[in-house]
């Protein structure tokens, strides 16, 4: 890791559930383990009135708190060393240039170079005008560099994505912006990359030669919690596919990059969105779940839900089948599934491996042979396992699966949370991990032709694992190979 | 498994060690366990003239005993109902002949159909006279099936192989004779065969595209013990290379057989020793261990070993370094590795696999890409290991290597003994795990330029890895890719 720049950290929404659940206790530890030491210096801006900065801190130190990072004296010191509340009110220009006053004075009283990182943890949809409101203050140049960050949604289609691209670039080109898809900070989607680049027993089985299908599932046994209103407007297709899976689609199937740098891997995960074969409908099953139990308790169904509309169609569950037409894939079904209220949280990519040439065994009535696979877990536990065949002992000719296991928890003392690797890399200047503009346009355009489809949605209980209509899109796991 | 045969196990040196420690254990688990209970009746036959059917069985209680299977009940019926004893005397054709009775009268007793197995639990060499008194006295044919086993070694080179073939082939044909290595009957080997052949995964990247190398090795932390006589007359290369070692290697590179069969993959074994470039001494490296310390433990050297002749230039440890000359494997090299008084004992194959194309971290200096690794864990905890490439937690582009682990005690409850999994395939008649006549002379036939050879022999200190010449032959491990 290189020396990292001195640099203000302005967070916009900052006394916003993200700050309190995310942002504040992941600047904390990276304080805490050095790596922000020094470094950074946060401005909370907000539209409360009533704080100052001894009452943010006050504030700040509760969510530390919450977040099991204990108020001690290296806690306070932190707080008032680095914490600073700006209110933002009305967001009149008025207001923005009060935070442009602000931003002078920390800096100098903090002898800050003029680095600014301006991070937009606000609702929905909300961002675009504080990216306007910045420009017309003049906060989109600094002394130093000044970078945004952007939080998901962006966009809700392709026409929305691509006019929030052009707005915001009309102040700040795309080196500056940082879209954020938190799986991404996630280490085992980043060990992807390097377990397929640096491993030649993997790079050499990547392809439709060897590949049968890849599913990539992400299973939320939660419901829609207290975002019922937003969820109903949006669904489990804007919510969750067209950007977490679609991300892990993409590095999952993407060629090898020019180097390992951000734009070229950024080039390599369009060229993926690009290859895309237009979305079949037909080959896409839409859910929303009924009531029903998940961990023994009983739950209500999303028609039920605080902020759902009477009578709503939009899918909590979603399980589809596309094709990447590239020569390396061609042919092999990428299954994609996600859903809330599922049996289990459980987030996962499986490789299916195809069947082995020939049986060997195929005189032998009970020497069935399955498929290798390897499964790539998110969630719950981090790792991989490589399922493969061992005979039994005893019998030569009777073959069971077991697997090859890798736990990164086992092998690495503690993994950093997803936003504290972000917020290095934003420090950093290294985009890699961020969704460029268009990727988010090409993400959305592969899936425009299901957004404006009549949908059939199909009903399951919650605590299962979606309607057993989706059995026809997903790949059978663990069946015998058929010769 | 099929049905067995009930049929009679005629033991000739029924009074020796490996009855003792190995077949009489293996027989009573193996009644035990159900598979040869109401199958089999064992007639043990040997020099001692004072034992009858009961003093043998009071021997064979202590000999269970031994092995830590009680003296229960249960163990006492088994050694009533099936445990008898033929003295052979002085072995003229008159002890057989009354062998011969003996078998009559047990097979009338027991009610057996005539089938039987002649285990040839001799001392080395004097197998080849009993096959000879057998078929004198007509023990080469019975009204069902006969079947004798032979124990190593099986000659001392190329020519004394093939006589003892011929001489064994007067009386018996080569589907009745079972040549025993026990490596073969452990679980790790066969399951060699299933884990390439069933799995996509390993089966398409087994060949010289995807390995750099093979390393077998198997190394004893034990001296010579009581057999210094008998193995100053050997040496390491006739003791472990010519039989054991080969017999990894063959499985380790043969092609598919056209079937899972016992000739089919004989077949392709003896394809493995024919396709092998002659060996090239200067490839070798011979060692003698001195004086040194295992386990903490003082140790003697072999020359003060009892029995060893003085000035002894026996090799106790031997590196050698070769080719198989096919379309799968040109150009790779198969190191063969073992030894007396290393540092530790380990049976393992080690498959390197060949450097990533290209280092995608290639610019970035701390990026250390190490090729993948299979290893294939025999002794002392059955396994495999897969090492591969991880990134470090935080650090993009610091690679760490990990390991996949798979451990036979963990996926499955008990592992039979060689000599368990051995009696039943020759119950059975299955050859598959027996070495073939002229897979033995092929491999005799391998080894014949290094036997005739002068040889230098380097001393190593016991407790290490041996000479440090030979490190020249062997291939390093764990170093870092060129790019």
């Amino acid at each position: 890791m290189s020396e990292l720049d001195r640099h203000l950290m302005v967070v916009i929404g900052g006394t916003g559930d993200l700050m309190r659940r995310k942002l504040l206790p992941a600047m904390r530890r990276l304080t805490e383990e050095g790596v922000l030491r020094e470094k950074t210096v946060i401005l909370a801006a907000g539209r409360r009135t009533t704080f100052d900065d001894e009452s943010y801190r006050k504030w700040a130190h509760e969510a530390l708190e919450d977040a099991g990072l204990p108020h001690d004296a290296q806690g306070s010191g932190w707080c008032e060393r680095c914490l600073h509340y700006q209110a933002l009110g009305e967001q009149t220009p008025e207001d923005f240039q009060r935070l442009k006053q602000r931003i002078a004075e920390l800096e100098r009283e903090h002898n800050l170079p003029g680095n600014r990182v301006f991070y937009m943890a606000t609702p929905p949809g909300a961002f675009i005008d504080m990216t306007e409101m910045l420009g017309e203050a003049g906060l989109n140049e600094a002394p130093g560099w000044t970078r945004i960050v952007v939080e998901k949604p962006f966009g809700h289609d392709l026409a929305s994505a691509q006019e929030l691209n052009e707005r915001v670039h009309r102040n700040f080109s795309e080196h500056q912006i940082y879209r954020i898809d938190h799986y991404l900070g996630k280490e085992t989607v980043q060990n992807l990359l390097t377990f397929r680049f640096a491993n030649t027993l993997f790079d050499s089985v990547w392809n439709r030669d060897r590949i049968a299908s890849v599913e990539i599932t992400v299973a939320e046994d939660i419901g829609v919690e207290e975002r019922g209103e937003f969820y109903d407007s949006v669904g489990a297709l804007r919510d969750m596919v067209q950007n977490h899976l679609t991300q892990l689609l993409t590095i999952t199937a993407m060629e090898h990059p020019v180097e390992f740098e951000a734009d070229a891997i950024r080039d390599e995960k369009v060229k993926v969105l690009r290859s895309m074969a237009p979305m079949d409908p037909s080959q896409v099953i839409f859910g929303q779940y009924t009531a029903g139990e998940v961990d023994g308790e009983p739950v209500r169904g999303y028609l039920d839900e605080k902020g759902v509309t009477v009578g709503s169609r939009t899918p909590t569950f979603v399980a589809l089948r596309g094709y990447v037409q590239n020569w390396r894939w061609q042919g092999v079904p990428f299954v994609l599934r996600t859903g809330k209220r599922l049996a289990e949280k459980r987030t996962q990519i499986v490789i299916s491996f195809r069947c082995p040439v020939l049986s060997l065994f195929q005189r032998h009535p009970h020497a069935t042979v399955r498929a290798n696979s390897l499964v790539i877990t998110l969630q719950p536990d981090e790792g991989f396992d490589l399922c493969f065949e061992v005979k039994a002992p005893r019998d030569p000719l009777r073959l069971h699966t077991q697997s090859l296991s890798f736990r990164y928890d086992e092998a690495f003392e503690e993994l950093p949370e997803a936003y504290e690797t972000l917020l290095v890399d934003i420090v950093e200047g290294d985009q890699t991990l961020f969704v460029r503009g268009d990727e988010v346009e090409e993400s959305w355009r592969l899936y425009a032709p299901l957004l404006q489809a009549e949908q059939r949605v199909y009903p399951y209980a919650a605590g299962t694992m979606g309607p057993g209509e989706a059995n026809r899109i997903l790949v059978p796991r663990g069946e015998a190979c058929p010769i």
